[in-house]
């Protein structure tokens, strides 16, 4: 096809978008992609929607090459689906819920679980018809409190999101197997730099799941990954390396120290390094007590809750909540220390809590034998060596502390350091959980029912054109990998004589007829113009049309390598097609 | 590709589903095509998806071929730009509206006028841009207040809608006319059998309109077509055709007879042919006065509206609607009788009426020199010879009777005979009515603003697959056209015999090099359940891998015209090739 500009549904910016931070968002601004009609909520223009359909298309040829089957639900709901799972609850603000005309509850759907699941259960009886894999490529809704960066976090966003229904576990576990290597060629084929990080599950429950995130400064995901192996994962999902638990046998006897005027860790590290007990303390040294109140989804009255950890590691919001989810959890304000006058505000100790019977969870590396300096339970004192294990013992361990650069990886091999990235796929194995909800049973082959295992899996397809673009640009523009470029090469008329109009016209035709996508600029605008748009819009291969015709040469330039050669005239053709061959 | 039926997500239905009352709708969802998820909401399942996807590229190919340009839109839109055309209130409770998180008004997109409006004004400045032509191919919303027959009339629905913006109204002309041409040419290619019907503009304003209406039984648009001319139209639009005025002067003078127990056409047709007045009376030379009240948009008060027609006609109310479309119609109520008491049921005439100043409008065959015999206003009394144009002047004229089978045609050629149909496809020139309201210009070569005149073109792109099952079905099952057909062949082994299926997988294989798209039935079902739901599903060719076999020949069945025809086993895929690509 040729895309004639004199007649495309584009106009270029020169300046960024008011409203635009990222550089994908700024550009696809620019370039004429896509338009903003409502926070979350874009247009496609021509350009923008022939990336989004190339990067459709890959998806979709991978699916079908895995076996999983096309199907589409519809975006408007019934609300009972939901109901029976509790999300319709549950996903709280997040969802666009609305009205019909007889007062029937629907919504948007934000994922299909539901859907999915009634839908097998519709058709499939029997242990015969196992395994299936489902998916579909459709625009899913969600009310996102931020939407933000263009298309990056919409509200309205393609999706694609498949389901894979398993008797066993074996079977989930070969089906999850199956959609992330089908993941790998994907973005591989999108030309994506990205890694694939453990994940915790999240509200979704479940357990194997891990995030395929695309590697970007701007990105909103934090990961680590180590510095020796291919280990990475969310912060969420790092498992603290804790150390082996020692012999509590030849340890000192825990000391209650008055140390006054050290209500902070740093306070009283001064503190005790000044007090000549013999050695030097570290932050590290002290386990500081941190108090929660949590509740259960549904549940009425809060409970307290009181993390320990070690005094140089602060808790991280995001980790502590994953580790509790689906319980909420919130600090412990003024009000609720009243109640419990047990509570010596920073000068809290195990004790206390163990005796009145608050939940004490501590990090992992508090284990058998490691000896604390911690609150004494009454103002302006502190216990030194009280070990854990002897002196104490907690209800349990929780990942909470913040992950630090440097900590060790939990595989072993190297430490960790820190990146961001952007949520491209995510995949994950959900079991029984909506099956159960639902009623999804197969009949065995002893004739008794066999409940479904399932497998959930997403790209967000839509996202794709922004991630790509986050990787690939230049200060001139976007540099589209070939895979995806909206044309496979940008033809410039560079001049208004008719000689170059027509050397332009037929070099267009004759890609066209070896069915290369030309985007043909045949505008009166100056070759600067000209210019400055090819390189905003970013198409991989630029034939210039211009000064050179004279000598019987056409400049062909790479986009992103800005290399330019200058090709014969009658060769150019074979020229670009080898280029997009590959 | 190769789908194959032992591992295909779909279970046919022996039995018609319940709420299901037309062809397509049943077959739909008993071959697997489509299920419903909530009145007027589908889901697609695999074939179904398929049979989607062609009519959708089809759709787009000419769409593409003509110039227009693909663009997407949200479905999801927010309130002002509807509120800016009125049309967040006039759609009324067909509009699906939501409320975000922060309390913002949503809708659902019923249509995009706006939006493509905006667009355009976003990018567009000079009249050197125009004209343009764009289109989405996109869900769209519709609170139908009876969604019927599965996806033939649904409440989430596919749907291809471009607009046309021109600077002058010979440029609309011009796109419409290209607009039309590529609609005949895609329901061409969908093998539909239509009709192009003259229609009204409806709600949304505009000059010429014309439907594509798909002729089924089933539909729910009548619409009439000249026996002796491609005359064709919606009953809506149909233009009375009037007699001749005549001269008044030699007419006999109007007199009022004593008519006692004559309140219906009827009884004062019996009573006038009894009464020695010398001649012949019918029905036709009654003209009744029928009362309602109109509302206009936004107005408070009712107001009195008289239609005079002749006494053989019912009022059609859909005509008499659209005739006095954007206001509201309603029959008047004893309550609004009392009030005037100058309305005399069953003797209203036009004296009473136009003295009180009652808005008085007449079927356009009371021309000038027509007499007839209507009420004289006082109980039991008629008047005979009342002469339109000499005794009395109606303030105009109206289409609201009813239109009948043998009307002379208005094109003049032969007589009206009625048809069903659905509508498949609009183009409508919509005029200067959104860009007037949303302030879309372009600037003049002599840098005056030029408002843009626009055209608005849809497709029901979902509903074809049940307008076209409608359409190519027969007891059996479905009967798919070739180029909308889920597969191009199906293939049934017929028998557990190893040599059967190895035959069935080598031709499958063969099939597919050759890029066929191929049904392979590969389950352990028996013969005649294959053979079932082989009709059932409807690929236009089947062939049987069976007893044949073992004397070196298949069967080849062509699914429409039920011929068999056995082909040596070696030149079977030939055979088929030849048979798809016609």
């Amino acid at each position: 096809m040729i895309t004639r500009m004199s007649s495309l549904f584009l106009r270029t910016l020169r300046e960024d978008p008011a409203d635009a931070e990222v550089p994908s968002h700024k550009l696809l601004v620019r370039a004429g992609y896509v338009r903003r009609v409502a926070p979350g909520v874009y247009s496609w223009l021509p350009l923008g929607l022939r990336v989004l359909r190339r990067i459709e298309a890959i998806v979709r040829a991978e699916m079908d090459a895995m076996g999983a089957q096309e199907i589409q639900f519809p975006a408007l709901l019934p609300r009972e689906p939901y109901e029976a799972t509790n999300r319709w609850t549950e996903y709280g603000p997040n969802l666009f819920r609305l009205k019909d005309r007889k007062g029937g509850d629907y919504l948007l759907g934000p994922t299909h679980e539901e859907l999915f699941t009634l839908t097998v259960k519709g058709e499939y009886a029997s242990y015969k018809d196992y395994p299936v894999s489902l998916y579909q490529i459709q625009n899913k809704y969600r009310d996102e409190a931020r939407p933000r960066a263009g298309i990056l976090r919409g509200r309205e966003f393609l999706m694609k999101d498949s389901y894979s229904f398993d008797l066993t576990d074996e079977g989930l576990a070969a089906s999850y197997g199956a959609h992330r290597a089908t993941y790998v060629r994907i973005f591989d084929r999108l030309g994506l730099k990205y890694v694939i990080v453990k994940a915790t599950s999240g509200a979704m429950g479940g357990s194997a799941s891990e995030e395929f995130l695309a590697e970007v400064p701007i990105g909103e995901d934090t990961f680590v990954r180590s510095t020796a192996s291919d280990y990475a994962a969310n912060v969420e999902a790092v498992v603290t390396t804790a150390p082996p638990a020692r012999d509590v046998a030849d340890l000192p006897e825990a000391q209650v120290h008055h140390t006054p005027g050290t209500p902070t860790i740093e306070t009283l590290v001064d503190f005790l390094n000044q007090a000549g007990l013999g050695r030097e303390f570290t932050a590290a040294d002290t386990l500081k007590n941190i108090l929660f109140k949590t509740r259960k989804p549904g549940a009425k009255e809060w409970e307290l809750l009181a993390v320990g950890l070690p005094g140089d590691r602060e808790v991280d919001t995001k980790r502590l909540e994953a580790s509790l989810e689906p319980a909420e959890v919130a600090v412990l304000e003024e009000a609720d220390f009243a109640k419990h006058p047990f509570l010596v505000k920073g000068y809290i100790g195990p004790r206390a809590l163990l005796d009145n019977g608050v939940r004490y969870l501590v990090d992992p590396r508090v284990v058998t034998g490691t000896a604390w300096v911690t609150g004494a339970d009454k103002g302006d004192h502190h216990v030194v060596d009280l070990v854990a294990g002897r002196d104490f013992t907690p209800d349990g361990t929780i990942e909470a502390a913040e992950v630090r650069e440097g900590d060790p990886a939990p595989d072993g091999a190297g430490t960790l350091v820190a990146a961001r990235g952007i949520e491209i796929g995510h995949v994950f194995q959900l079991g029984r959980k909506y099956a159960e909800a639902l009623g999804l049973t197969a009949l065995g082959p002893d004739s008794k029912p066999v409940t479904i295992t399932m497998g959930s899996y997403g790209i967000g397809v839509s996202r794709l054109v922004a991630v790509i673009a986050e990787q690939y640009h230049d200060a001139a523009g976007l540099v589209w990998p070939r895979n995806v470029a909206p044309a496979d090469v940008h033809v410039v008329i560079a001049g208004k004589e008719e000689t170059l109009r027509a050397a332009g016209e037929k070099l267009a035709e004759e890609l066209h007829a070896q069915g290369v996508e030309v985007l043909l600029d045949d505008r009166t605008a100056s070759p600067g113009v000209k210019f400055k748009d090819a390189e905003l819009i970013g198409v991989p291969t630029i034939v210039v049309v211009g000064r050179g015709l004279a000598n019987g040469v056409l400049e062909v330039k790479d986009r992103a390598t800005d290399t330019r050669t200058e090709v014969p005239v009658d060769e150019v053709a074979a020229h670009v097609v080898g280029l997009v061959r590959g």
